[in-house]
């Protein structure tokens, strides 16, 4: 009692074929900045580089017809969720958007990451995954058969963030090696400091840490700089740095990171960045900041043609595209 | 070591050209009705009139394909959000939704308005914003280079509501010169009233205002249409206005704007609107209400061909297809 | 003082017009499984097949391209909603996400259900709609002029999920007919249970029932059974249905039914599936659960081939995808 054939929806023999991901980052997932060498950074920048052309000229494109993205975000993240949305969206691709951390139901009801993740990979072609406990990205990589791209584990990694700092420097000066970059705030707990630190080793630049003796660079991380004999020094002053540098990169300290919260209060106005520590600067250079500021950067540096954060974000978008694209093996 | 050159994804010189704003309103915001002339009136009607005609013909276009507006509400509000992300899909442009106010994270990082919009300006092409302060979307607008619609600044303003208030008066019955206009309700907060009311001004219409003492409308507004000579006139009675009415646009009472719950509760149900009273008003006519409503017009008045108020929904999604190419150059 | 005429957006005899439904279930609400009789049932599944051949070959298409899902969830479920937005993406539609249960605000406003969905349909072409309400669905389809599928009305049905997990049994075994399907768990609350059990009555299959005494099929349904002289068959052991089993349906024991959390603990773990029960089934033969999963299937037994619980969250979305094209028209 089957039903009569009924007449086909799609000619089978004339279906697009999806190409298989056959170049080098296809298919793979984007957890740390330990994966990129600079070949492929320089793969990444020019695919970016491409991208913004696109944008600029056309809006969008069809790169990524037919692919979906499932941004899960078990903690919110508004700047980076709609990163990611935007950047599948502008290369034709569809998004599924969980988003909503608090309210993520299947977690209520007890399900484990592996079986979360192993359920969207059923829908989606891509995972772009925020979650607030380290390591939990590569735990979502071990069981997804499609790419997985870390949006930020805790205190772990947030790899495209660094990735879009370093293709800013890059695409605002014209080139990295040869930089001073200094780094101002919270280098004790800031993730994104860390990891473009990294990134920037692959580089022949020099470094600058500017903070209060609570909140230095982790020590590991400082002695791999020096066992590279790179050019490195550390400071309690930005007075110190500002004349030099070529790269201002500055974060907010945070107060949640705090115990004694009297601590806080002393060092979290130390290094507002104003237009008279501006004037001291050299007049190509650049600020970055990863956004968002509470009062690390005066709002009258915003019309400084230096301050370049929110030229930052866009070309974030760009390298996520770039990143989007190659994971698919599309680019 | 820089990489080899990759093979290019796009092709510069076939690459589609996004077309610079050309026409009048395209690139700027829609903050307030005040903006709107009648000639402006006239082009607005005329491309919801075609957006239609497309969307009852085709469901969609892709006359906004590769432009992507974010959708900003510091408080939710899923009539409106929905309304804008339906106009954009079917134009063929895509959504970023940030549609749920408290769970914003950037804000509660403590990020200002200003730079949430410099922020989403680089992802999106558009902004549409709701926030519950005053003022606001004039703000985000001084900062933002994409154009920004305000879709509700607290007690200020709402322009596409009263735009698609005004656009469905003339949709129904044919024309909006010399029709009477009656509004029952809270006329005193009623932000939908006021600024519809101005909206009407750029017409020949008489106006009747049905309200409770202490919910009449502001003195101000009062005297501005005093000031032009227009035939208004005030009652506490629907029974005044019904027989001669050609719009009978309905408002809720809502708690929340009253001080004294015991006042509230004498006011809330005063203007019931029901077959009864339908049977006293014009054969041609319209019942329109800005939704939701919560007892203000009996469900046995679904029925009548006469109520607008859903037909309404879908007019404002054709007004806001109409403003979003506008602002994007393309209509 | 109307303003001349514009020039036109669209060309009104080019525009491509939307077919009018024709099929059977097109413009038809998705309520019950009771709808479904085995020729639909074919359909479907020939559907759905189709659906798997051009998501494996090309990711999507242009099928519902123009047409607008309103996922309407009034109790936030991840999993559902991800999957109609994934199918829906597929087919080159678009979605309008309200999918944030406790924030839905219109709701928080004291609408009603009926006025919600006659505003949604202004926007949308179809609604999906979750709601912990017993008969809503119902409620919802009698309002809507767009076609309403039913993603779960509380302790009532939830028809693609039962319609998906037969479409599984189909795939997986390539019959329906003539298999043994055990179910296994909480069989007196489960509804995906109940749904999927009187859609097997169209098939000629043997059932076995698999639970504590305090968790036995309703009395009603295992009457109809018993009336339909059904090879039907009820133990305490899974032991006792393994060897035979074609189809193990396990569910999960849902803490919140339990007024007695004794009783809970009791019985929670009772049913674990391990590789050892594994080890005593046929070799062909299939391992399924709606999911989330917290405990019912040993992680070990994922790896097994005969686990088709993942599988059949991606059959799930092929169903989906069907289901939306039928009741479109398109289909």
């Amino acid at each position: 009692m089957e039903p009569m054939e009924l007449p086909r929806l799609f000619d089978r023999d004339t279906l697009p074929t999806r190409p298989r991901p056959g170049t080098a980052p296809a298919g793979q997932d984007i957890l740390t900045v330990a994966q990129f060498g600079r070949p492929l950074l320089g793969h990444i920048f020019q695919r970016a580089d491409e991208m913004k052309v696109m944008v600029e000229r056309a809006g969008g494109c069809d790169l990524l017809r037919g692919h979906v993205l499932a941004c899960l975000f078990y903690e919110p993240s508004t700047r980076t969720s709609a990163s990611f949305i935007a950047a599948m969206e502008r290369l034709g691709g569809s998004v599924i958007p969980i988003t909503q951390g608090v309210q993520f139901s299947s977690v209520s009801k007890g399900e484990s990451l592996p079986d979360t993740v192993r359920t969207l990979e059923q829908y989606a072609d891509v995972i772009v995954l925020r979650h607030p406990d380290v390591g939990s990205a590569k735990v979502a990589a071990d069981y997804a058969a499609v790419p997985v791209i870390n949006a930020g584990d805790g205190a772990g990694e947030h790899p495209t963030q660094a990735l879009l700092d370093l293709f800013t420097i890059r695409e605002e000066l014209g080139a990295i090696d040869g930089r001073r970059v200094a780094m101002v705030g919270d280098l004790r707990h800031g993730r994104t400091v860390h990891s473009l630190t990294r990134l920037l080793l692959q580089y022949d630049v020099s470094l600058r840490f500017v903070s209060p003796d609570t909140l230095r660079l982790p020590m590991a991380l400082m002695n791999e700089l020096i066992d590279q004999k790179r050019d490195v020094r550390e400071t309690h002053d930005v007075a110190d740095v500002i004349a030099d540098a070529d790269v201002l990169y500055v974060t907010r300290i945070q107060k949640e990171r705090f115990a004694d919260l009297a601590h806080y209060e002393e060092v979290k106005d130390l290094y507002e960045i104003t237009p008279e520590i501006m004037r001291q600067a050299k007049e190509k250079m650049v600020v970055m900041h990863p956004l968002p500021r509470v009062g690390e950067i005066h709002y009258a540096v915003d019309a400084d043609p230096r301050a370049a954060y929110f030229r930052q974000v866009k070309k974030g978008m760009y390298v996520r595209m770039a990143l989007l694209a190659m994971v698919l093996g599309k680019a």
